[in-house]
């Protein structure tokens, strides 16, 4: 009996041609890759009807080089002065780095730029050396009036590096990047915004090397774009990492922070808690760049104690008894989780499927009457001092074992690490067959998030042949955040487009918000007024309106603070 | 041989007169007092050369009936309408009223006062029964440009309840009291703002009978005011109360704010996170009334587990090792505890006086190495689950140990339990023979402790036969509150005035903050344009204009506001 060879799509294996749009479209390094599995690419083809001829020839591959072929928007003397301020060799015209530089990895912007479509860019691309460089620009910019984008790794999901109305865009990540001081006293690192994140953790974990610290530190903030953001990117966006239910969200780690701003250049004094009005340092949290530049923040640090770490995997039977169990110990007062996600029972099975479960396990789990498509993988571990964590573990084995799980050890979570920051690389594959895999996540408090997952879900799920799953991750005692992630065959930017505004509606009328640690960019300001409330809105634009009379900073719709009407959007 | 009877001063034990200046200035409950201890008495003797007899004739005690004598600078149509919003019963126009609901607690306003001097007073007091009622009187007051003041407790030690403009302070502890809802599944309750500490603590403990839920809660704010402060006094001031280093301070508490104000009325959302731009919830807090009125706060909640409560109690053998020992516990990342203090010397030494030691610990001590005047006190406990509070008191063990302390046993801080709201009492015994008790507080970083103590310590100790005690508590790992009582001999307002004004000034010279917990209010105002630099103030005026156009809200200084010049101060 001759073996039938299995098919194997020819997923992609080099680096993107130089200066091509795909370039600007790959995520993270230019050589790493990460295909699906035989499984998931079995899956996908049962799900979406496809066949192995359907994932034989690449679309909109974006192969080719980047040609813009539109003027500057900007006079010559704008471009010689900036020359005068940063030197000639921080300045780029080019039609490369005005695409580059314009774009973030909205997926919107990744299917249009595979086809060649351009939207708005920069007139000129700026790096600044230092703060008082930035200063010099956003003093020239107001009083000349040009609008200012600033970029730093790119990553933002949302359109929020997209200069919207041309001008310069500042990239902070080329010389703004190091760290400038650890505190070991106050257990505090004083850092540039362009910073990316495994070099502030290097430097954090070398700090004895680095700083002559007695001790070595860690940032406690890795969120999935770890690798391929900056410091400043998670605070202006309100990120959040992996570890935030215990280290707290990237706006929680914020000590002090140095701001220019077309009204003035300040920075917030480095007292942990103080009773001196409220808190300016907290007005600039998740300000997106339409307020001001950051130009220094000092963080909160941590200590590095990996020996301490304890990894907890359990099945739990079902998604409600998964939410309860986790409520259950985000309320019970021992000390937070720093890793913990449940996913539901879609992805659950779906994760299954990618990463592998042995079949032994399986059978052993369904004889137990854990059954596919109702149980719920959740994966975590306790850091901190050791005894504090250990009892962390504890407590988590004895309200999951309350609830029905059972313990998978801690293997799965270790397999989860090895794959925690690659997980945007598929989406290059997927892509190449028409696939698009997006996300959206949401807030919800413990008392509506069945209502918001059931009410996501439904929607998503009524679209035929769309794949949708769900997990919490980032948890609070009142309340944590859903994250959707769906998958289906759709190649045209207008049908994606009305697909995931309609995915926003609904989480807005299940009671979510429209951003959990995405921020809001330009892709969810529409929203944003609704959401909020005209009052709460018209705060944020009395905020804009002192700090950016001219509206310079970002402009052109982020946050919505200069966009208002709904139907213009997208 | 004839034993000479010891001689005690006749402390105050009588209530007030009704309608009595004293009656204002009274601390807390009008049948409350807490005296002297003998020792304290003598150590007060000694260090003020002062003789029985000089406490034989008490002064200033502020017994007459308040005459306030000034018309109202209402026109009566104004009256008239607010007796239509909130019915007659629900206005004061007495001279009584007048004065009582005008005054906080500040040490000048106490000292004034007793002397019959009546600084600006409201012209109107109401008493809104609901936040609809806030609603239409904050419309109109807006329209006719009429000063609004919120008063709720009237502990202010700042003049935080003045209303320098007159117009209408606005009771909101009379109707808006209440628990409206505690959320079992969020773990929060929703309340008015003007609700007291212990009314609001046995809502939450009595939940299960009061709300129908399963646990009982509890709010995890417990200020020296606590039993005479209120919820929304919290909040609005930036408070903190003495288990903060676990359950936070009060902004860490708010999940959600309602605000009436001249810009409109809105509710935040109920996340406990989100990414969704600048946090208007965040905004509010702090505003001590400048922007808006609070007329609703969803707030975390605590589960009631008294039974985990585990204490302690240690002596360091210096200043130093208390705070190495203290930084360490902060930054070990076991979790915090709840209350948690340290004692410098002076206070060390006079608080053994106040409260006693017996004479054998005393002796065992010393033989130890425990000297007086070098020897800190250092006071504390851990709540929340059973293990994660065991873990905390034996890590706080082993690291007090480490430094060099000695176990107290849980006696010490189950003593201090008992005075834990009672020290308050003390003014009126002291002030009746014309000694100040005033207490200062700032936020330092670890690395400013010792500049910020030293340097203000020397201040107060620079001037002839003047105590200066001082603790550290409110614990963050980048450092703490530093809280400096000072005793002296002062009767005359001007003396006491310049003395303050010199500790204010060098305790921001050494880097402290003007306040860590007690606001700014009017008192400290003048240093507030320095402290934050113009920039930062600009933004805070910023949103006063947004929220306040005509200057109604609590106007005349509070934090600076709509008062600029140092000189104009007090």
């Amino acid at each position: 009996m001759m073996r039938k060879t299995r098919f194997v799509p020819e997923w992609t294996e080099t680096a993107p041609p130089r200066q091509s749009f795909r370039s600007i479209v790959k995520y993270g390094s230019p050589t790493a890759f990460k295909h699906p599995s035989a499984k998931w690419f079995q899956m996908i083809k049962d799900e979406f009807s496809l066949r192995d001829e359907d994932f034989m020839h690449k679309r909109g591959e974006g192969l080719t080089q980047v040609r813009l072929d539109r003027p500057l928007g900007l006079d010559s003397r704008h471009q010689e002065r900036m020359e005068k301020i940063v030197g000639t060799q921080n300045i780029a015209t080019d039609d490369y780095s005005r695409v580059k530089y314009s774009y973030g990895k909205t997926t919107e912007e990744l299917m249009e730029l595979r086809k060649g479509i351009i939207r708005e860019v920069a007139d000129l691309v700026v790096h600044p050396r230092s703060k008082e460089d930035v200063q010099e620009i956003v003093t020239y910019c107001n009083q000349e009036k040009i609008p200012i984008t600033v970029f730093a790794a790119g990553t933002s999901v949302n359109f929020g590096v997209r200069p919207s109305k041309g001008g310069i865009t500042l990239v902070l990540s080329t010389h703004m990047n190091k760290v400038l001081e650890v505190n070991e006293i106050n257990q505090t690192a004083r850092v540039q915004p362009g910073i990316f994140g495994p070099a502030y953790e290097e430097a954090l974990n070398r700090a004895p090397e680095l700083f002559g610290s007695r001790r070595r530190f860690t940032c406690g903030h890795f969120p999935q774009s770890f690798e391929y953001s900056t410091v400043g990117g998670w605070i202006v966006t309100f990120g959040s990492g992996q570890a935030s239910s215990y280290y707290g969200d990237a706006c929680d780690l914020v000590i002090s922070q140095e701001y220019v701003t077309s009204a003035g250049t300040f920075k917030t004094h480095d007292y942990p808690a103080t009773a001196t009005g409220p808190k300016v340092n907290d007005i600039m949290k998740g300000s997106e760049g339409t307020f001001g530049i950051l130009v220094e923040v000092t963080m909160k640090v941590y200590r590095y104690m990996p020996e301490n770490t304890q990894r907890f995997s359990f099945m739990f039977p079902s998604w409600e008894a998964a939410v309860d169990a986790s409520r259950e110990i985000c309320q019970a007062e021992f000390g937070m989780p720093a890793i913990y996600r449940i996913s539901d029972p879609e992805e659950t099975d779906r994760g299954l499927k990618l990463y592998g479960m042995p079949s032994i396990v399986d059978g052993y789990l369904q004889k137990k009457g854990f059954m596919p498509m109702q149980r719920c993988l959740c994966l975590g571990n306790a850091e901190g001092e050791k005894h504090f964590a250990r009892n962390i573990r504890n407590q988590v084995h004895r309200i999951a074992k309350s609830h029905g799980a059972v313990s998978l050890t801690g293997y799965p979570i270790r397999k989860w690490e090895h794959t925690r920051y690659t997980e945007p690389y598929m989406r290059e594959d997927l892509q190449d067959f028409g696939i698009v895999i997006d996300t959206l996540e949401t807030s919800v408090t413990w008392a509506d998030l069945h209502r918001v997952h059931q009410g996501v879900r439904e929607y998503i799920k009524n679209r035929p042949k769309t794949m949708c799953m769900t997990h919490a991750s980032h948890f609070y005692a009142q309340g944590t955040n859903l994250y959707f992630i769906f998958l289906a065959t759709i190649d045209d930017p207008d049908e994606y487009r009305s697909f995931h505004r309609g995915i926003v509606d609904r989480i807005i009328q299940c009671g979510g918000s429209p951003s959990h640690h995405h921020g809001i960019g330009r892709l969810l300001a529409p929203w944003i007024e609704e959401h909020l409330g005209s009052e709460q809105l018209a705060v944020l634009r009395a905020l804009k309106r002192h700090f950016d009379p001219n509206g310079i900073m970002n402009p052109g719709g982020q946050l919505g603070l200069d966009m208002i009407p709904r139907k213009n959007q997208g």
